[in-house]
């Protein structure tokens, strides 16, 4: 009678437990000053003339009523977006739908396909790409992410251009013997001759003994990334699009970050690649650029030109069916967002998380630490030293420094010997963090 | 590749036709006044106190960051509710769940049970409990409403006390028979002897050829009913929670209009009969008690007490993966609605459309209609008159009265012959509409 995939969810969601030791720290020393590096959450409060434009549309709607509006959000912001992200790719509004966060959305999507269908996320990777697939009962494939490839997913071993389709199903079948996070345990990395890249094979079988020809047909990227912070390059990106278009799989590209890129390699959406189009469902949110998070408000951009066509439709359908709009006065602040004088603001939102970020690299890189990220994403994904594990090196942090992160094998196994730094922070707490950080080095 | 159980949704939704048909009334007659007695959405202007209550919260996050909340919504709305709502009735704050409003909570509380639950749906009903049910997979079954029994929903044929269990699975296993909404077309109402109520059986099939042990695990119940009108007094629900004691079922009670309620015989909420909180899961929302349909704002109460206990526990797993929270203003804007005068405010709102379902009722008995509903929730359902069929019935009111409303076969087969009219008007546009009927009634 009830849902018998919740079953499979073995592993508990990382982020409770990190507030739950925040919570018992805080009141075992109630006068201690504790740095919260750990959820990565806006810490800069909104953005007045957001505030404002909220406050306009809720006083409209005690002069006249505005009840249910469409579904899938209301023309003005599609427009807005449209005008502002999407246009000059070829996006039109009508391929756009707004939702109350990509949390819903990055959930939610995957319920377009049967429950036959593989979906293959990075590992590491923010964990409701993992519950959400085991929830819906499809299988699941993990993509581990290396410190050799720099954390950046790629197609799986590619050997020349014209194989790489056969291998990647190779690869990809290997992983999808996996299809609970639990089993993923039992499994042993190993590395393959003639590359670089390390996949995921039962320990004791051998590769040739796992080939199946099960097609992968959904596969998560998150760029600029949680939690490693590394973001994909147009040649990165491309990759992945050919490879799709020969594979004919959907790529759900989680671009929520996107904002923070500031290297001009890393494409503004996944629609600035030719050929995206007809491989990508883009996801995005004001949640991170523009300090919604509290507010909720994101989108997902499904093109109809899509090879799989009927998405955009049937996510119509499903909409219509399971939700009824999202609040009015939300989506009007979230249309403010574009207004020039709201954009500066934001961008210098936006440009104190990046300068907190470099103060906390720089102390990094003073103290010759490994890490990723930083740059083109608020989250520093800092390697642990002398091979400790990731609960270890958090525990010691929160000791010597006061300093909470997130401990990289809460976001899978490839986590482990990893902590994440979120940024988020204003500039004289960063600075403040920094000094703790230096205390920690000075001590151990 | 695809859900396949999209293929099943073979019914077009009815509520963006009629909005097609009175788009196009519009264009071709612009100098027209049209009575939209259709879309069941609030006319009145939002409260001003609720607004400022949202503006407030919204100008607090301008002073200090407010981030994601929890998933299940503020303790100080969960606390709010429980004080006005249930405290009586032993229900506790961490038994409710705060939703971006019951639609959300009608199509996805279903996914807590397997796809091999089976879920019976009242018929005629909101299309949402047939088409969420349809998407999930699980079998669907009906439970016709007549006229006879005044659309109240009753567990099918009571023989007596000890026989009825048996005799429950018997109807709902004939129904169940047609898994997909398109297999009911096949059906043909029967009435069965010794009883008053109709089922649907196969036709061309006797009653004992269908008959199977399979279990029903979820009924949905709606009261005050949208779209019949008609409330389920104390005797009523009681039968229910006694049936879903003895089949081991879960009661999904969707009471979203109980503002509506003024008879003293209509409970306020399921819990203030014994026994509920073991087999009823309650849905409530702030859209037509407070106007908050263009807000979206929600909640679900699932007690630790239900026979199935995990259900309480698993909601909130399921949440805490697929959403990030309500949006703080809407939570704060909520909850302003308790303050005694806000209540005051929103009960005057409610009164005017009790006043305009009064108007609308009376005009009805005048011209000796026969129809339901109208005292104890918002809506009126009108049987057509010399057995016209709900379009023809449709039709001939927007010529004549040019009023619109929507067919009654739009929420199912048994709702053939009926029409719905909305009461969410102000009293002048509720006197202007019942002049048009009177027209309507001179000219037919």
């Amino acid at each position: 009678m009830l849902n018998p995939h919740f079953q499979k969810l073995k592993t508990a969601y990382i982020f409770p437990i990190i507030e739950n030791k925040l919570a018992e720290l805080q009141k075992d020393h109630p006068n201690q000053k504790i740095y919260n590096l750990g959820v990565g959450d806006v810490s800069l409060p909104l953005a007045p003339k957001v505030a404002e434009a909220i406050c306009a549309a809720t006083q409209e709607m005690t002069r006249e009523a505005r009840g249910y509006g469409p579904c899938g959000g209301y023309d003005f912001l599609k427009e807005a977006i449209c005008k502002n992200e999407y246009v000059q790719f070829g996006i039109s509004p009508d391929e756009i739908f707004i939702s109350d966060g990509a949390n819903a959305d990055i959930s939610c999507l995957q319920d377009l396909f049967g429950e036959n269908a593989s979906v293959a996320i990075p590992e590491p990777s923010y964990p409701v790409y993992r519950d959400a697939t085991l929830l819906s009962g499809k299988k699941l494939v993990f993509l581990p992410l290396t410190e050799e490839e720099g954390f950046i997913p790629r197609p799986p071993k590619r050997l020349s251009a014209n194989s790489f389709h056969q291998d990647w199903k190779q690869s990809f079948s290997l992983g999808s013997l996996s299809s609970t996070y639990t089993s993923l345990s039992k499994l042993a990395p190993v590395s393959r001759k003639s590359s670089k890249e390390k996949i995921f094979v039962p320990s004791g079988k051998s590769n040739s003994q796992t080939v199946s020809k099960e097609r992968v047909d959904l596969v998560y990227l998150c760029t600029p990334c949680n939690p490693t912070g590394v973001a994909m390059n147009k040649n990165d990106l491309e990759e992945w699009i050919v490879w799709a278009k020969e594979n004919r799989c959907i790529l759900l590209i989680d671009n929520v970050y996107n904002a923070f890129a500031s290297s001009d390699e890393i494409p503004p959406s996944i629609y600035a690649l030719d050929g995206a189009d007809e491989v990508a469902i883009e996801i995005r949110s004001f949640s991170k650029w523009a300090g919604f998070t509290g507010l909720r408000c994101g989108y997902s951009v499904i093109p109809k030109t899509l090879h799989v066509s009927e998405l955009n439709s049937l996510w119509q359908k499903q909409i219509d069916i399971k939700t009824n709009g999202i609040s009015y006065p939300i989506q009007k602040g979230a249309e403010a967002c574009y207004r020039p004088d709201v954009c500066e603001e934001l961008q210098e939102q936006i440009a104190t998380y990046q300068m907190s970020a470099k103060v906390l690299r720089e102390t990094l890189i003073t103290h010759h630490q490994t890490f990723f990220g930083g740059e083109n994403a608020p989250y520093i994904w800092w390697k642990t030293p002398d091979g400790m594990d990731s609960w270890e090196f958090f525990d010691q942090l929160l000791t010597t420094s006061r300093i909470v992160t997130i401990p990289g094998s809460g976001f899978g196994p490839s986590g482990e010997g990893y902590v994440r730094l979120s940024c988020f922070l204003s500039n004289p707490l960063a600075q403040e963090a920094a000094h703790a950080l230096q205390h920690h080095f000075t001590t151990v």
